[in-house]
């Protein structure tokens, strides 16, 4: 179907699903933690990060892997919540003042500029915790399946992953880095994690191994551009646009793409990254329109 | 069995049983983490909290409470090692200085004033992702024990659990409390853990429903015991005995036991804790000295 359809029709799609399905998840997300429990303080500052807006472009992600390979979308939506339940705590805790120290993020203050330190570190180490119990309850899938997706968002988002990325990232704003430190962070700090939201919606639908093979390298590769394109409007955006402070890699000395080689051949590296995923899952025979209009997507959006 | 037996036979029984299954589950936790995998300074900083001593106590009840229903006790030990994992987790951030600023813990200093705050923020949030890796590994039993496990932990630890109870622990430090706050604060903060070291070690061995309802009441009494102790501790042991700092709990005004109703009475209530839980596992008819012992010497210890 892909090939028979022009490009800008595809990502159009694209964009139209992601508006639509985010908002779905944003409604099941709003429905995750009432604030009338206990302890209340927590649950606020919880449903303060998780509704603070963002694309949702993991969890759909995940809903648009699901579909292709035809999974009922309601049924997904628990395991689809937990890759933005978990993308939301690594904001929060990324925005602490022991790390990246940050005021702003999508458009508002951040977590512990509205609750304080102590309350954010909390409500992001709750909120990485209830990720394992939304995978974990039950979801109408074979258990072994259910096993396997905690086995792969915990590898892709512990010291094998994204945390281990986060590590290297502060290490670098230390002491500088190379290409190959650049190519370390970006895939465990934010590819693995997008990785893992095809993969799951992957192992959540059951697809055959070649397959799951396929959305792997595509899911990588997806990530990967994912992170150049956050780099570069770090660098393009202003602040209004991005929902948070502008120019900040500068300010923090990040090791970015634009910073080691440039605006226009990070823009090359980018789309290089899109075509290798998109090449793998035709190399696979997957037709799955969704699939390459989200990688589209990534490489057009502005924030 | 129990009957058969006077008390401080199966007390002493209980202690060597620690004293052993403690060694396996440090050795077993030493071999984790190799210090030369990228990145080598999160390691480090894991690696050291992991093997900074610690009585492994919830561990050993996790092995415990397998082995007194016939499972291998070498087979439970990645399961048993993940509730290591997450306590040592919840130490890290709650000895920042965000939360409780601790400068001891284990005998040691903590893990920021090592290693620098990012670190020890990043360093907890890799072992609680790394607690639900082992729960996923291949284990050798049915996926549906697996995935309840990770049900079980993820619940306990999470805002439902543990983080919730470290919650309103500050939230009273601030603002004082009642007796009512105090036990929401211990059952969440400190129980609920331990209960689900014994659920697990249960769920592993694949016990029915009836005695998993007994051990469930008898992880939490012993919980509960076990928090009321740390804190009488904490008002009558030293600095060197406990390896952390005395009379922390009195500095931050903590709500605990020992303030709020005073030593004696805690001692009272803590025994009768103890008896609730013993009562639980006679009342399904479950001899199990190993559980009986554990729970006697949780009373008795100095550290």
């Amino acid at each position: 179907m892909t090939s028979l359809q022009p490009l800008d029709v595809v990502e159009a799609q694209a964009r139209r699903y992601l508006e639509e399905r985010g908002r779905r998840v944003t409604e099941y997300l709003a429905g995750l933690f009432p604030a009338s429990e206990r302890p209340g303080r927590l649950f606020a500052a919880m449903n303060y990060s998780l509704l603070a807006g963002g694309k949702r472009l993991r969890p759909v992600l995940c809903l648009a892997t699901a579909a292709s390979f035809g999974a009922d979308e309601e049924a997904v939506l628990p395991a689809a919540a937990a890759l933005e339940v978990l993308h939301c705590y690594s904001l929060i805790h990324d925005d602490l003042p022991a790390i990246d120290n940050d005021d702003m993020r999508r458009g508002k203050p951040t977590n512990h500029k509205v609750f304080g330190e102590a309350t954010a570190l909390l409500a992001g180490d709750a909120l990485l915790t209830y990720a394992f119990e939304l995978l974990s309850q039950p979801l109408g899938i074979p258990a072994e399946r259910q096993l396997e997706m905690v086995r792969v968002l915990s590898r892709a988002a512990g010291c094998y992953g994204m945390v281990g990325g986060q590590m290297e990232d502060i290490l670098a704003e230390r002491s500088g880095g190379s290409l190959d430190d650049l190519q370390f962070i970006h895939t465990h700090k934010t590819a693995k994690l997008i990785q893992a939201s095809v993969v799951i919606g992957a192992v959540f639908a059951g697809v055959p191994a070649p397959v799951r093979a396929a959305l792997e390298r595509y899911g990588l590769e997806v990530g990967l551009a994912f992170q150049m394109v956050d780099d570069l409007l770090d660098v393009t955006g202003t602040t209004e646009e991005l929902g948070k402070t502008a120019g900040s890699d500068e300010r923090l000395q990040k090791l970015t793409y634009p910073a080691l080689v440039g605006v226009e051949e990070t823009r090359r590296l980018c789309h290089e990254a899109v075509e290798r995923g998109l090449s793998a899952l035709a190399e696979a025979g997957i037709e799955a329109p969704l699939l390459a209009g989200m990688a589209r997507f990534i490489v057009a959006r502005r924030h």
